[in-house]
């Protein structure tokens, strides 16, 4: 298996769009070396954080860890690298047992660390956005391992809204997720604005509630 | 005058967000250096392109036009280099005589050569993306100079259709121009979809669909 593969060859089913579990599912029989992928992924931040170039040299020496253990794991930079952009970035969750509006917006509207995740500073998110406009194969890499799962959470929450009839049954749901959280993407990537702005939230609050009604039913 | 300096110095009244004409208003007396402008841009286009540092020295040996002309046009590198990502990227128009929302959706889905110009490739605007997210100063000077005059077409078209009754007049167009353009950006940005897939612009022009549905007064 070459390493500059950009699929993996190892990939169990159920890795796919809707699988918001472990962020690779494993084959019966391969236990998990413990410790093993806490220690490449922090190598690998360490490395981008230094500004130098990730190889599986750099890794293994900075890890400790084997070559083969790095290459049984990950099946080119381009995942590992999106694996470590990912570190400390939390998964959405949606309580959908109460009202599915009220829920959303107290997750994306109730303190930016809870959606984006309490160890996930600015300057990892604006290097992460960075290294993917750089390089399309990690870009790739990051939008099918991590965003597209964590958009699971926002579809189900949406689905649910109109399963309920409170949404129009006609949604394009991928388009809307887009629309939401494209309106985030815009503030830091094109306004250069920071989360912690009131100004920053109060604008994306008007955001969601004008695409609310336009995705409701009435 | 400092060519560190953040603002410009010698800015004219009516340089501001509402003014949609020249990207500078000079102040009376000061005639255009004809072609210097364009000859200094040029250079620091091929500057950018070839992955080189942009220094005055490196802008004067490469334009051949003299440091002080430089100094008396720009009054920091930051303002410069915005000029010069935004080279070849063309003003939004809209003729606002007939039904707004057709208008918009004729500009925005016609082509997206139409809204991002002619001259503006992808690998550009993937430039001007990572410049300006590794360097605050200069992802300011882009937001002020560039993005936030090309949003007045927009910001008029909206007040317009307000005007009319179209659109609720409870609306923050900003936060809603902020929805339709940032929808756009997480195409290339998250995705990495490329403008002339059929899925990404039908993607986006379901998205507007909801946002219009979401901004009418109805």
């Amino acid at each position: 298996m070459s390493f500059e593969a950009a699929g993996r060859a190892d990939a169990a089913p159920g890795q796919g769009d809707e699988n918001t579990g472990e962020y690779f599912a494993r084959g019966p029989g391969r236990p998990r070396a413990e410790g093993y992928d806490e220690r490449v992924l922090d190598a690998v931040v360490g490395l981008i954080d230094a500004g130098e170039r990730v190889s599986v040299s750099a890794v293994v020496g900075a890890s400790g860890v084997s070559r083969a253990a790095v290459y049984r794991r990950w099946s080119s930079i381009a995942e590992l690298v999106a694996d470590a952009l990912d570190r400390g970035r939390a998964a959405i969750e949606f309580d959908l047992s109460g009202d599915v509006r009220d829920t959303i917006v107290a997750v994306l509207f109730g303190g930016s660390r809870t959606a984006r995740g309490a160890g996930y500073s600015d300057r990892r998110f604006r290097t992460r956005l960075v290294l993917t406009l750089q390089n399309p194969e990690l870009q790739r890499a990051y939008w099918q391992s991590h965003v597209r799962r964590r958009r699971v959470a926002m579809r189900d929450a949406l689905n649910e809204a109109v399963r309920r009839g409170e949404l129009r049954d006609d949604l394009d749901v991928d388009a809307c997720i887009d629309l939401i959280n494209g309106v985030f993407y815009y503030q830091f990537v094109v306004r250069g604005a920071r989360w912690e702005e009131p100004e920053t939230m109060a604008r994306c609050r008007e955001a969601f509630d004008v695409v609310w009604r336009g995705m409701s039913a009435r």
